[in-house]
This record gives structure tokens, sequence and C-alpha cells, in this order.
């Protein structure tokens, strides 16, 4: 081969390697773009999955805090009603324990009786009682002592002697306390 | 250029060209695995994107249907209750209405109608009034007829003339109709 040749021939590989080199970094830069297409589309991926998970695990938080919610508000409807029934039960409690002796009287009673009874029975549907005290050893709780009495033989001590006001419940929250006396 | 020279060149160029298509070939194999997990990335990023839309709107819907659930529940709360007072007032009233000429009597109608204006005022409270109908056009959505007489002068026709038993609606619902004679 004669140097021109050479050269020449030289040449063209140098040529051909630059051209080579430069396919290859194409090469090499199109697979950076093309993993990294993947790549961010595995992140994407990844995150909408993430938000997809805690959307559906909140929803089912959600559903579970509204079901609570009703119960409660169906366990306990009849709070505002209920507590505004109780001065006229009192009332009517107080109209049965007068004198009563004439006829009017009498009639007049036994029609108070069977409203203090019916209105007794939709107070306990609605899970409305009345809190026991009387006997019952004094539970701040559900008792206001607004009187003491000194304890006895017959009355222990921390015992409620006398209900000056029936108190009551509705289901375990108390509507109103009992006003007592306690033996102290 | 010598032909042996022209030949060698095209021989080079030809090698040249093989290897160029087997670099294509390679390149395209390798872009069609790329593309098709790119592919596949994108539709699972789609199908994700979809599962977390439904679920975001599915749960919009939840919150939306249990605020209105819970608005119902809130505004109806005392609709049991409430008609289960309904007779003890018509008892009282019944009450109200007897002759009552001595003191003890008297005292007991003064406890009545005190009972009778707070039960009155509870029931409005949580939205419980009567449903007007005496001089009202006979609506049968809200009055009962039990009885009809002739419509005349001072009585048109298709009018209630005469209430019965009042009746009583929980804001826009009846919880029980009145029960009234009309005019025909």
């Amino acid at each position: 081969m004669s140097e021109e040749k050479e050269l020449e021939v030289a040449e063209e590989k140098n040529a051909e390697e630059i051209v080579d080199n430069q396919a290859v970094e194409e090469v090499e830069a199109e697979e950076v773009v093309e993993l990294s297409e993947v790549d961010e589309l595995k992140i994407k991926l990844d995150e909408m999955e993430d938000k997809f998970l805690r959307v559906s695990a909140e929803m089912a938080n959600i559903v579970q805090r509204n079901r609570n919610e009703r119960e409660l508000l169906q366990r306990y409807r009849s709070q505002d009603l209920g507590k505004q029934l109780l001065p006229a039960i009192d009332n009517l409690e107080r109209a049965m324990a007068t004198e009563a002796t004439d006829e009017q009287s009498l009639g007049l009673k036994k029609g108070v009786e069977m409203v203090l009874e019916s209105l007794r029975f939709a107070l306990k549907e609605e899970g409305i009682e009345e809190i026991p005290a009387k006997g019952e050893v004094f539970d701040p709780n559900i008792h206001q002592a607004v009187q003491t009495i000194p304890a006895g033989e017959d009355v222990p001590s921390d015992t409620v002697v006398e209900v000056l006001q029936k108190g009551y419940k509705l289901h375990d929250r108390v509507l109103r306390a009992s006003m007592v006396i306690v033996a102290q």
C-alpha cells in the first residue's frame, strides 16, 4: 500500500470511528431518554397507585365514621325532645300528688295518670328511663346531692335516702341527674 | 481510481451498509421492547388514574349522600317520639275541656294547661306543629274527612267546617292527618 493509500484508509477509519462514536452516542442518548421515560412512568404509576390506595383507605374511614355517626344520631335522636319533656312529667306528677276528693278532680287525675303513663312509655321506647336513686349508693355521675343527713343504723353512709327530683338517662347518657338527699 | 480500488470501496460500502442495517435493526428491536414497556406503563398508569378518579368520585358521592342522610335524620329525628306524644296532648286537651268549678279541679286544670303549653312548645322546637284545618280548603294529603255536611251560604263546598281530632306535621311530613268534617 502506498503511503497515500495508507493515509486515506487511516482517515477513512478515523472518519468511520467518529461516525460510529456519534452513532453510539446517539444510541446511548436515546437509551437515556427511553430509560428516563420508563422511570418517569414507573414513578408516576407508583404515585398514582399511592393516591388510589390513600383515597380508598380514606373512603373506608369515611364509610365507617358515617356509620358510627348515624348510629349515634339514631341512638340519641330523642335527647333534646326527651329533655324538654321532663318538666312536663314533673308537673304532671306534682298534679297527681295533690289532694283530690271531689268527682271533677278525681276524673281529672285519672286523665292525668293515663297521660303520665303514655309519656313514660313513649320515653322508654326511645331509651329514656328514670335513674335509680332511692336506696342506691350515691354516685356523683348520676346523682346531685342537694342535702345531707347524718348516716345511722337504718341509713348507711353514702346512700341516697330521698329523691327531691327524679333524674333521667337516655341509654348511657344522663339527661338530668337525680336531685337527692344523701346520708353521710 | 482503479477497478480494483472501486471494487474495494464498493465492498467496503456494502459492508458498512450491512453493519448499519444490523445496527438499525438492533436499535429498532430495542425500540420495540422499550416502546412496549412504555406503552404497558402508560396503560397501567391510565388504568390506575381511572381507578383513582372513580374512587374519588365515589367518595364525593358518599360524602354528599351522608350529609343528606344526616340532615334528614336530624330534621326528622323527633318523628317517632313526637308521634307518640300526640295522644297525650289529645288527652290533656280533653281534660282541659271538662267542667271544673271547685278549687281542686281548677288547680289541676291550671297545672294541665301549663303542661300542655310546655309540650306544645317542645314539639314546636322540633318542628312539629298543628295542621291548619278549620276554615281551610279540604286537602286529602293533610285532612281526613270522616263526615260531610251539605255546603251552603256560610259553608262553601270543599271547606273544613269542623275538626274532630287535630292533625300534626313534622316540617313537611304529616305525622297524623286532621280528622275533619267537610262541606260538600
